[in-house]
């Protein structure tokens, strides 16, 4: 990157201090308003803009889809792309709730609209927990009216907190993105971290700029980086019924994102949604181990995806991670089974940077290196499809252990 | 089933005692021949008819195919159908090893050829066990040329042993078919027990019958019976390198299968292949239950596999049934993903005949009652789609355990 920022394309990026509040023209609140069982366990959160800003969000593909996820859809094509807060509670889905569930989402908009100063179209409404339990809504409402009036900056990271379920640590990151018009900074909060799978699972990402974006260009902008980074992460294969991703974007810092300055903008929320998305992993269920899984010469990025993925959800690929074990054979019977055409004699695998299998043939004396290499902490596995095309891809994951099993037969998602 | 059979289309089955060799024609013979360490472990299986005889195989349909897999598909090429003997060895699965594995198949066909009596192109060969590592093959052509001369009736168990890996016990089983031709015997083995997944894994599976069936009649029903039973489990969404699902039909009991017996074949097939199919699931690595996921009122039957295979492999309801939880919730939200269309508000699950799901809410009072059935070590999971279609299917599972884990992360596929 360029030291001295000369001409409109130009950028650079550096991490800055702070999560979801760094950007200006922000506020948010958290508090613990009586979902979870602990007073000590913050459960609810409200993020806010000082105004009326554009805003964009992805969504679970799963065809269950929870009342705050059908909800803040409908508001989002309601404003046209705008909106002015996001409240999100932990600890109760509320998913399989039928027609109270969704009274309950939209008294948590209204309450929100309230405590703001907003219409309840210009609220987003995210949930994350236990499904098919109903909201205690009046605690529920009673917590919004008081974290209306606690709302100020740099207080991203209890928000962070608020909205963890059985994540191991809260999750949040931002950037200072330099350019000749000015800087701006992307920031975001994200939690997991069960039914983590491509197309965002048990995920909720919220994330902000003070960069100024028209609704169409932000939400191409969430798209595209999504697909690197939220969308390229996977701890068990799951996909949830509330999975949300937002972007608000305040326009605080006076950059105007057009044609000329968009890569300045998804490389800001890339490096801000990556760093979260791998948290996500490192954070997984019983995790111990962050795997990335590139496959490179595949015919198109879609099989390089297909191969990647079909890799890190494999449950043998990932507890022989977790045992050090550079069992290679696993990893080609992955991607043989993946659905995508390639000659296997043509692939090639490394572990850790270990030519491990080539030729249709293993390196079997190389298997101690790269089992020392999976001793660690991160882990690298590299596939090539020998396809002779450029297209590459990369899906992060975690090692499958006994705790994630531990974990999941007594916590009630 | 009737007690005395009148027309050529009645027939009716029972349980008949022996394996793979229960029916006429067949004999076997199993020893330890020196790939596994143990020398009280058995290796190396033949199997073969005292002619040669109709057969049929089915085979993995994963890219990287093992080198016995290749040789056998090639052998009933070349034959159209027709098959003397099977070689069979557990411990090293003949699999990644290039040209030089594809010589070791090559000679343990030979080797089996020379000590039964037949051509080689008549062999059909399988291997099982790790990957990437080269056979003993002196050791194991010397096991060949001994096991010929020991081929014997009745000793169908000892197969069922020798071809076994992780396998917590051995799968066999036979049933006698009575028409009004008069009756046939059709008998198995099998084994798994991870790589387990529909398009069978590492799944070996030897039928045999003393029906007499045209190689055609009998490729068909040995799809079709699969289609429903070998290819109706999942331990763990793997696919592997070597799986091979072999029938060989003797015709020794004078019984003629045409379009008119055939239903009589394939239930018998049926029969045998489901007892061994749901053996293999139980025997999963690390299973402690046997879970039968039927999924019903699908659009299409391939609807209904694709739903019930997405629960079967969700590693969260895996670990639900495992700790007893009856968490409706997560099968909803696998179904939800597993990409066939269906209305959630129109779905009702049962978990142990337990109504949990339905009119998109739950049933949390009915939660205990599913608890002890899930207490059980056969849990069965219902899920109606009420699309209106009246296709249904069932996929058989196990749930997932810690001590999956710690089996995969110690041994070495």
């Amino acid at each position: 990157m360029a030291d001295v920022i000369r001409s409109t394309t130009e950028f650079a990026i550096e991490a800055a201090t702070g999560g979801v509040t760094a950007p200006a023209g922000f506020t948010s609140a958290a508090l613990h308003c009586g979902i979870k069982a602990s007073a000590q366990k913050l459960d609810l959160a409200l993020l806010a803009a000082d105004a009326t800003v554009s805003a964009a969000a992805l969504f679970t593909v799963n065809l269950a889809q929870a009342a705050p996820v059908t909800l803040s859809r409908t508001h989002l094509e309601q404003t046209g792309g705008r909106a002015r807060a996001v409240v999100v509670n932990s600890g109760c889905a509320n998913a399989c709730t039928g027609v109270e569930g969704y009274t309950h989402a939209t008294r948590m908009a209204a309450e929100t609209a309230a405590a703001i100063g907003c219409t309840p179209q210009e609220v987003l409404v995210a949930s994350t927990g236990v499904i098919g339990v109903m909201l205690p809504i009046e605690k529920v409402t009673a917590g919004i009216r008081k974290a209306g009036t606690a709302m100020a900056r740099g207080k991203g990271s209890e928000a962070a907190q608020a909205i963890m379920t059985t994540d191991p640590f809260p999750k949040e990151h931002a950037v200072v993105v330099r350019t000749a018009r000015g800087s701006f900074i992307v920031g975001g909060t994200a939690k997991g971290s069960g039914m983590i799978e491509p197309n965002m699972a048990t995920m909720l990402g919220f994330l902000t700029t003070d960069a100024q974006v028209a609704p169409q260009l932000l939400r191409r902008a969430l798209q595209e980086s999504a697909a690197d980074t939220f969308n390229a992460i996977t701890v068990d294969g799951e996909c949830s019924t509330n999975d949300s991703l937002f972007v608000l974007a305040s326009g605080a810092s006076g950059v105007v994102i057009d044609e000329e300055t968009y890569p300045a903008l998804l490389e800001g929320l890339l490096a801000v949604s990556r760093e979260l998305a791998i948290g996500i992993v490192r954070g997984g269920e019983g995790a111990t181990k962050l795997i990335a899984v590139n496959v490179r010469d595949a015919r198109t990025r879609e099989d390089a995806r297909q191969v990647a993925r079909t890799i890190a959800n494999s449950p043998l690929v990932k507890t022989a991670v977790h045992g050090a074990d550079p069992n290679w054979g696993r990893i080609v019977a992955a991607a043989g089974r993946s659905g995508v055409r390639f000659d296997v004699d043509r692939a090639t695998v490394h572990v850790g940077g270990v030519l491990l299998f080539e030729h249709g043939l293993p390196h079997d004396d190389a298997a101690p290196k790269a089992a020392e290499h999976l001793k660690g902490t991160s882990v690298q596995i590299d596939v090539s499809l020998g396809s002779g095309g450029g297209a590459a891809a990369t899906i992060w994951t975690c090692d499958l252990t006994a705790e994630y099993v531990k974990i999941n037969g007594e916590y009630r998602t």
